[in-house]
């Protein structure tokens, strides 16, 4: 007969790559997506919230035939009798659920259907540093339009956002692209190809690979410049490593139009829109998306976006692929020092853009869509970094307990502050030592402790001691540089509520 | 060779029971929990937030040894090599989470903690009419204290709450038991039962079932009253179905500290106790919960929460079974409808009580903690019932586009409205049809709708169409009856704002 097992313990951990959010933490994202919730109101956008739960089915990403679908996000099987259930899933993002909710309310929703959304979703990918499986989103899309104007307010809405939770201007730009316009470049690509004339011509549709192999390379800008992407649209390079990468293999003069897009942002709008004409040549797709950026520039010029808040720069790239049309992206400027103690600026915190095909997998009709999704954890990052978060984590006044039997006493004390505004608590662990109780008030970052003994109760006083003084106090072992007022004082029992006051009033200069 | 399976189209729809919140109701639940967060929080509690996903060992409410442990939960089984993955599952409550980060940071946090929690947790059950499978929890608990002043507390933040929500005084009671002198009337029981003289005498411990059975009983009260617990406790009784439910099998004599503990309640605290006292005899774990409950009601007194809010009421059993102290309900007691018509009393929409053994599974340790759970969804429907809500679903303004070649003047429009705190949006569907925008604004519940063709640009007006008014038009066909104020106005380009917010303020009048 098999042992039984000795009950083991379970481990109080979180799953690997989950983390928990103590305190100040909840409260400043909280904060800070009820100030982004009201930006989006008042350009009309409206609240969304679907359930973290959908089925793979809705979610789309999987293959019908693939026996655990999984692969990249949380899923399962319902039960049922014959083994059959409908799989479920996590959401991985806000864009899929949108979708799905936009084909099934499509008859109830008005079009165009602006919405907002906020909320976690999880990835089942391997975690690592700073990585994790759950995070927040904070997404705002427009749905059923296909004009150009639905960009621009998501542009100027995004820089109105960041503003509002306190981003200065001149500490963010957000920049513009246009899938069409590379299409364009693509086009004057394949315009500038001197074809073997024993083959067949190549026709723009059929560039799959090529295309795909251009997109890849201008992916890389970011990381190696104009001259890196020179080499690798050609014959390749030798990478940092010492490897060597295979180029596209595109000729000089057919690899132009791409460097001409990549480098093409001037002084100013009218000059970066000349250079994206020359770039596209007389591509039809090209043409349009300058014009898409010129209607962009004008539109956000009317409602006062100046291109120091929101500029035409075809140098971003990042989403280029994904996207249909219109591309965009936040970044924030000023510096920080990386890893290795080097400046650089903090870089992106949300990006979006335009993508035309959102609820085509369920209807089969085509329905326009822009939208912008915020880096929740990076914008509250960047946040702290500037010293905008509300990192207030005094504790609650502590209302110690000299005499067990006279809890009532200390109840109606903490009462007349609570019902009075002030946080206030009385101790609740074992009150057998004072010196745990301060040590409490301590940890608890308390910046006033009450104490009532018999005297006191007697004398109908309390005694109140100064605590954020008391800290000053340990630090500089002298009472005079830090201020007038004593560490510990008496006051009338009656005094309580305005003495508390004026103290944390004090305190808080 | 099987044929290719026709690609069909994935169905547009949550997964059974799940829903989607849109606008109001998202932002009416937010507001909510904003408010209930500043009230837990000026009683010194801390956020918490975990993560939606635990280990299905820590969430410890299922069998090792099962193959497939997701009953009532959702989970899943964490890809490895082995296929030896740990179980991973959706959160069913915020307690189990709260047992898991308390065991797991014990050394980083303030004891006594008292946090609070809010968020959706999940149950894998069939879902029903009104019945959902991911719901809002909001929770506050104290880990950590075994005072009863701990339970007094949540308690008195719970009436404080309900106040805060907007449920009125006398619209509410909260009421107290003790699972203590429950026990204490089990020994009541006990001590009446004359023992058979040839076989040992029963002991307290020995009670298990006999203790179950009585616990069973003692839940049906609420349906059955003090008549039906008599003959559930003694011979059995016919239920309403003519079925024959079998009886305990107590005696008279057995069964009447029982029935003296659910018809203890007095009218006043004074002989509620006292009536208490008489029914759990000589017992001194019962007499011990009756001290509790004197303690609690000595606590709320003195901070000025009387009976008329928060009462000791020993007629509330539920959750009795589960909980080791006090035992605490929030009861809305306004009248609603029931299905049927009837008048019956709103009911319980928040509950908690003490349970000693939070942490024990994962330490050791025996952690006393006590806490409280609202039922958001239940609090929401009270308020809604009450005309608490801010039920604003106003629509944004609408700037229509007559002509559009010119969106930049519309945007112009809306972005000075929008930068004046209106919320407000430009037409970004096709403009071909004005009556379409008109429907739109319609279908978004706008208040005013802004026009500006050829005619007023040459003039540097802009026409004002007053929505609210024209619907209250359509209705009555009488201008006169409802204002003075025209349909639709002209007014100078460069009075817009003063003149739209003049508008909005009439109309919200």
């Amino acid at each position: 007969m098999a042992k039984q097992k000795k009950p083991q313990r379970p481990k109080a951990q979180t799953p690997k790559g989950f983390r928990d959010y103590f305190g100040a933490e909840v409260a400043q994202r909280t904060d800070m997506l009820r100030t982004i919730a009201g930006v989006y109101h008042r350009y009309g956008f409206e609240a969304l919230e679907s359930a973290a739960v959908e089925t793979v089915e809705a979610l789309g990403k999987f293959l019908p035939d693939v026996d655990r679908p999984n692969e990249g996000v949380f899923a399962w099987q319902e039960e049922d009798e014959n083994d059959n259930g409908d799989w479920l899933a996590l959401r991985y993002d806000l864009t899929a659920p949108l979708a799905r909710v936009f084909a099934q309310h499509r008859n109830d929703l008005p079009t165009p259907y602006r919405r907002f959304a906020m909320g976690p979703v999880w990835r089942n990918e391997k975690p690592g540093p700073g990585r994790f499986r759950q995070f927040y989103q904070c997404d705002a899309d427009t749905v059923g339009s296909g004009n150009v104007a639905a960009d621009a307010e998501i542009c100027a809405m995004l820089a109105d956002t960041l503003e509002a939770v306190g981003i200065d201007r001149g500490d963010y730009v957000v920049r513009i692209n246009n899938r069409k316009v590379l299409n364009g470049v693509l086009e004057a690509v394949l315009a500038a190809n001197t074809p073997n004339p024993n083959e067949p011509p190549v026709a723009y549709d059929d560039l799959g690979e090529w295309q795909a192999n251009i997109l890849r390379t201008i992916d890389k800008f970011d990381k190696v410049g104009e001259a890196g992407v020179r080499e690798l649209l050609g014959k390749g390079r030798l990478d940092a490593s010492g490897a060597y990468i295979d180029g596209v293999g595109l000729s000089d003069v057919e690899a132009e139009p791409v460097i001409a897009f990549l480098t093409s942002k001037g002084d100013d709008t009218t000059s970066t829109l000349a250079n994206l004409e020359k770039a596209v040549g007389s591509s039809e797709i090209g043409l349009k998306g300058v014009a898409e950026l010129q209607q962009m520039a004008d539109l956000l010029a009317a409602g006062g976006y100046g291109p120091d808040r929101i500029v035409i720069d075809p140098s971003v790239v990042r989403g280029l692929g994904y996207y249909t049309g219109p591309v965009f992206e936040a970044e924030l400027t000023f510096e920080i020092k990386d890893e290795k103690g080097r400046p650089r600026s903090f870089g992106s915190v949300a990006g979006g853009g335009r993508y035309d095909d959102l609820v085509k997998r369920f209807t089969g009709q085509e329905v326009p869509a822009t939208g912008v999704s915020i880096g929740v954890d990076r914008l509250l990052a960047a946040l702290h970094m500037k010293g905008r978060l509300n990192t207030d984590t005094t504790g609650p006044v502590v209302v110690t307990v000299m005499d067990r039997d006279r809890m009532a006493d200390y109840q109606g004390i903490v009462s007349e502050l609570r019902n009075a505004g002030i946080r206030a608590e009385v101790y609740l662990g074992n009150p057998k030592s004072f010196g745990n109780q301060l040590k409490y008030a301590d940890q608890r970052n308390s910046p006033i402790a009450i104490i009532q003994g018999g005297d006191e109760l007697a004398a109908g006083t309390l005694q109140v001691k100064d605590l954020i003084l008391g800290a000053k106090l340990a630090e500089t072992a002298s009472q005079e540089e830090w201020s007038e007022r004593p560490q510990q004082f008496e006051i009338p029992r009656a005094d309580l509520v305005s003495r508390i006051k004026a103290l944390l009033d004090e305190q808080s200069q």
